[in-house]
Order: structure tokens, then C-alpha cells, then sequence
């Protein structure tokens, strides 16, 4: 909404079924088989599997199994680090799905140290963004990553970076935060104009919001989140 | 047309600078980055690159770099062709810039063998399709092939089924001849029912004909091979 103001958004919130951090790979794979093409029958002309854990676990099985482009946040999160680091020394905080997938180790060249951090997002859904509990679970994640004198931090969860300026604290200033989605959206930035469809300044951008939970929940929580009011969510059952 | 007749369909002829096969990889390149902007701005939704040079040469380099999904006919091609082969000996024809990027070699496990045949374009496009110079040309471009014992014959460009009769009287039938395209379209069939937007049987599709080089050339050439009349092919200037 920030980098691509004039881009009409379909975001879908699998908010009955968050967090996926801790759940198979086969069932993450079924969920992701539900979504897309309830995005592709809505219009979506690009999508991006803006979920950590579906980018590491669903994306490389579905990736070409459908009719429309799907962008996961691994590869520009690995580029982003790599552009970043120049110890080659890289942590990664993300999901225990993430984590034990692999995908980040295998898509940066230097070396990955990981930590998987399942208390983040029920914490930051819950509201606990800046709590004291929070900062307490983050020194435990981050006490093994820092011993490695990592010197780039990458939030692998899309949760994360909510928590981006209590990590800040706790790994000073010597660590850069990478955040996967912003270089997404600069590639998606790229692509767009490269196929002269980037949308003109005039059109503003609408975003609609699906949610397979509560819709009052999702107003509440993601308004917060989003720092900005999100005025509906419609519910919708996937099959 | 025949697979998925109630699809839309925008076709680009680059009847301007066919044949591709003996051009340098750069400039493959290049001309695909002039086309793919071309078609998505015409509002393809999804884009097969229904050329053989084109898909071994300038896919691998631009398959992520456009906001829609792009569909080689290599990766199809060589999944035919190991389903096809018994002895996993497998013969490639194509064009020299196909044969020369090792595209094939590198999709297929099993033994590939390899000619590129420079004249089957010109003779094809010039109304030689079931003559003597070109069932003596095929014969020796078949010759290193056939001594290799092979079970299974690519037709590696985009042309060459048009030729698939007088090769098939060539090769015999102990050989089985393989179109990537056929692959290509049952792989977009399961796409667009796996995302639940293949055209119902109640809508016919349309198909719009664009080209670079003369339009009349195109209609009468283009309406011979396909089988059916082509009544009308726009030229264009690609950027």
C-alpha cells in the first residue's frame, strides 16, 4: 500500500487457521492448494505468497502448478541478506516449519544460523508488541544467533517486523534487520514497469480483505497492525 | 485451438525476424523483452513461448522477471520424452541456438542426441513441407541420430511437427516422436481447472493474430499450416 499506492490489493487473512508455523508441511501445501485459486477466481493477476512459512514450504511444490505468477518472500529475502552482510555471517528468525524446511540456507551463499521463534505470533497478534514477556522471549531466541556474531538478521516470518524495533534494541546497531517483503515489493516494482502495467498515478489503488475467521477480529487487530483503518473484511469459507 | 477452444487467444507471429535459430543468444534475449511487454499489455494472462529457441535460450533468463506466468516448452518436452523412452536413448532436433544451449541435455535424465537442422524453417515456411529436397535434407540431419539406436525423437522447434509425417517415414516406427507443445497444452489445461478458470463449454474462444512482418504473407502462410483460415493478422511494431 506504501511502494505501490495505485496496485489494487486482494488480501486474504487465513486468519481461522494462523499460525502455520507449527503445522506439517503437507497440511501448510493443502492450505496454500485452497487459497490460490480462490485469489486467481477473485482476479489476482500476480500473487504473492506473503507468508514466510508457505514461501519456504508450498511455494517451490506449487509454484508452477497455476495459471498466474507467484512470488515468494525467499528468494528476495536470501538477495536482500547477501546485499547486506558483509561478514557472511546471517541469522534467520522465522517459523519451525521455516526453519527445518531449509529454504533460506539453501538460497544464500555464506552461512545461515537459524532460530525458530514459534512464540512471535501469537504474541504479536495478541497485542504484546512491545510487552515486556515479548522482549524477555526475544533475548532467549536471539542469545544463540548473537553468540554466532551474525552481522544480518532476517525477519523470515511476515509477523516479524512488527517486532522489528524490540529486535533493534536487542541486537544493536551492528546487525542490519532485513525484511524479505520490501525487496519483494521493489521486484514487484521492477516487473510492473518493465511490462509497462505499472498503474498511473491517478488511479488510487483499492484493497479488499478476505478472512476465514472473525472479520471483527481481523478490523481490530489488523487495523493496529496496519496502522491505518481497514473498514471491512468479508468471511469467506475455503474449500 | 483444438485443446482449449473456448480460451482467449492473443498470437504473436515475429514474422520479421523468423527464423531465431541461428541468432546470438543475446539478441533472443533481447527480442523477448520486447515481446512479452507487447503481449501483457494486449492482456495475456498467462504466456507460452510457442518457440523453441526462444524457450531454451531466453526463458531460463526471463521466467521471474514479468508480473505473469510464463511457460517454456522445455521443461514439458523433456518430461514427454522421459515418458516416452524405453531405452532412455533420445534424439533432439531444433535449431542451432537450441542445440547449442544444452536446454534439453540438462531437463532430461538420459542420453541425448543431438542435430540441429538449419534449413527445416526456411523449407516449412516456404510451402516444402512434403517435398523430396526436404525428405533428403531430413534424412541426413536423421542419419547421426538413428546410428545412436535412439527410441524417441524431440521435435525440438516449434515448426518441425509440421514435418512429424515424412520424419515419421524416416525414423520408422520403432521411434516416437515427441511435440513439446502437446505437453504444454495438457500442463495449462490442469492449470486453469486446478485454478478453477477454464473457459466454460458455452463460450467460444476468440484468437487475435498479431505479426512484424507482412500480414498478407502471414494469412496465407499461417491459414496452410494451422488447417484452418486465418482471416485476419494485425502488424505491429515492437519497442
Amino acid at each position: 500500500m506504501e511502494k505501490l499506492p495505485h496496485e489494487d490489493l486482494i488480501y486474504l487473512a487465513d486468519t481461522a487457521r494462523v499460525p502455520y508455523g507449527n503445522r506439517a508441511p503437507e497440511e501448510i501445501i493443502e492450505i496454500n492448494r485452497e487459497i490460490l485459486p480462490f485469489l486467481i477466481k477473485e482476479g489476482a493477476k500476480l500473487i504473492v505468497m506473503a507468508c514466510g512459512t508457505s514461501s519456504a514450504i508450498a511455494y517451490p511444490v506449487l509454484k508452477d502448478e497455476y495459471p498466474v505468477h507467484i512470488i515468494s518472500l525467499i528468494e528476495a529475502g536470501a538477495r536482500a541478506a547477501e546485499n547486506a552482510t558483509r561478514s557472511g555471517r546471517i541469522g534467520l528468525i522465522a517459523t519451525a516449519a521455516t526453519v527445518n524446511s531449509g529454504a533460506y540456507p539453501q538460497a544464500i551463499k555464506g552461512q545461515v544460523f537459524s532460530a525458530a521463534c514459534p512464540l512471535f505470533v501469537p504474541l504479536i497478534e495478541g497485542g504484546f508488541v512491545d510487552s515486556d514477556e515479548t522482549r524477555k522471549v526475544a533475548k532467549e531466541y536471539l542469545k544463540p544467533l548473537l553468540k554466532e556474531d551474525i552481522d544480518t538478521l532476517i525477519l523470515g516470518c511476515t509477523h516479524y517486523p512488527h517486532l522489528a524495533n524490540l529486535i533493534k534494541e536487542i541486537v544493536g546497531n551492528n546487525v542490519t534487520l532485513v525484511d524479505p517483503a520490501e525487496e519483494v515489493v521493489l521486484d514487484i516494482k521492477k516487473m510492473l514497469k518493465k511490462a509497462g502495467t505499472l498503474k498511473a498515478a491517478n488511479t488510487p489503488g483499492k484493497c479488499e480483505y478476505f478472512v476465514t475467521g472473525s472479520p471483527l477480529q481481523f478490523v481490530e487487530v489488523g487495523s493496529r497492525l496496519l496502522g491505518r483503518p481497514i473498514p471491512h473484511a468479508k468471511q469467506i469459507a475455503l474449500a
